[in-house]
């Protein structure tokens, strides 16, 4: 049975601190896209808008949990870990957010797949977006790597 | 009389929640360089090593802060928002860490001060670095714009 967003929340919560301080919930996953909500109140910087450290991070955890949910349900243990990361602000972020980051196409993610399993490792880019009041606020791009254990 | 290591902590977990569950405390301003600390534990991963979102935020806050002392030290006000940021993880952070941000050099810092007054807003790229254990761990470039008051 696929994992709820209240598990994933509750075990995001309980291996990354931050993630309660940021206030972070998982608010939807169906086995191919990832979306995670943050209130604005925690988030603040002294323009009244989120700060981009907040941004950024709900951009990496939203490729992250991708991730972590993609193998998991595959029956596939890694670590995971991040290489770079790269975040456009394109427009404030005034209320409260989301951000959401979907599996790759079929052919990348087949490729990945087949590489981890060849070399235990194997590198996947991963874009998530953050929108506020329904409109893109910025672009996020993480290059992940999960390890075999 | 410049601003103290402890009245620009006190600053920044008044103004940016966040900067209070990450730990972060400026450890030296010299009017040149920025060097900010913070502890690993509320700042872990599931890795135990601290989680790319949270060295990324010590990344942007350094940037940040040295942008708005040197600024302030001038007396101009500003607001400074991010527009991209951009970080490499170089090497696990498992221990203790530090970022630091030096101020552009000369010709560039003169640039964007006569393009702040002549334009109201002038945008400057800055590096910072994130050390642990006396080791590169990553390297943090973050595009800002000031906008005058």
């Amino acid at each position: 049975m696929p994992i709820s967003p209240e598990e994933l929340t509750t075990q995001l919560h309980g291996e990354i601190p931050l993630t309660r301080a940021l206030g972070v919930r998982v608010q939807a996953w169906d086995g191919q896209r990832m979306k995670l909500w943050a209130p604005l109140a925690p988030n603040l910087n002294p323009t009244d808008t989120a700060f981009g450290g907040a941004i950024s991070s709900m951009g990496i955890l939203a490729g992250y949990c991708l991730l972590l949910l993609l193998l998991r349900e595959r029956g596939i243990s890694t670590r995971i870990l991040i290489q770079t990361t790269t975040c456009e602000f394109l427009r404030p972020v005034d209320e409260d957010f989301s951000a959401d980051a979907a599996c790759p196409e079929g052919a990348v993610m087949e490729e990945f797949l087949a590489t981890l399993q060849r070399k235990r490792r194997a590198r996947a880019e991963l874009l998530s977006e953050v929108h506020c009041r329904g409109m893109l606020a910025a672009r996020h791009r993480g290059l992940y790597v999960a390890i075999l254990f």
